[in-house]
């Protein structure tokens, strides 16, 4: 996983994290107004802050993303370490084989068997609207970076 | 955490995913349409399924469940065993003063340290709506379990 130097300590305290638990829960709003989740292994952290994932074209996630629902929200949670991050953020689809090849590593074929392949492989960037994380146990309400303001 | 015994083996799988992970990731729709998720210690599995918490009463994530915004997501992530669960589900918000003092145990004065003595203390119930874990690495969309069929 790649994490490039962040703009801000508050960023980089949160690619840290994103950095250590690698795996983040990725929710989506489903079309009958339900909330899902499931995991996605990160990629990177981009010099913007912005996420990056691989995942299918034809899924569902991606099928929302290109649609225009675009809300998303990233936790990040490790339950030995008390360690929680909650990123909402907005997601797009982005196909692009060039930064396909240079974000692939070989332990990403146990999620994408076809590896780069695979006609449907496709990036999913997640842009980060606002994100409050957790380092130790604390009261849950307790905001320790909100790192933007939401842009309207 | 209480576990009751569940009325079928997925559920019983995924009371025990939770019953390990014990501390879930609760992600709401914010009312500017954006995704949060906050960390949320779980405290009973109940024979129906549901799940059980303590919470704030004037605390955002209750307003909405207050307010009739009732969709949530539970995540159960362990990114180190890369156990992975996620919950579709109802919340609301049960003040119940005899099923507080039922469930509270004194480890959770981390997250209230006011305690029972809290007039803001309530209990958030979970009804689960479908779910799916993943209990070791796998292609993301596979899943294992989907325990009921969204009620229209």
């Amino acid at each position: 996983m790649k994490v490039a130097k962040q703009k801000s300590e508050e960023l980089a305290r949160l690619a840290a994290l994103v950095r250590q638990m690698k795996i983040g829960m990725l929710t989506t709003i489903e079309p009958d107004g339900s909330l899902r989740s499931r995991p996605l292994e990160t990629v990177e952290v981009d010099r913007e802050g912005r996420l990056w994932f691989f995942t299918q074209a034809h899924s569902p996630k991606s099928a929302r993303a290109e649609a225009g629902d675009h809300q998303v929200n990233l936790s990040y949670a490790d339950p030995r370490d008390e360690d929680f991050a909650s990123i909402s953020g907005t997601a797009r689809v982005v196909r692009d084989a060039e930064r396909m090849r240079e974000l692939w590593t070989a332990n990403l074929d146990r999620w994408f068997p076809r590896g780069l392949e695979d006609p449907d492989l496709a990036l999913l960037e997640v842009r980060i609207d606002k994100a409050e994380y957790w380092d130790e146990p604390r009261n849950e309400n307790v905001k320790i970076g909100t790192l933007a303001p939401r842009q309207a």
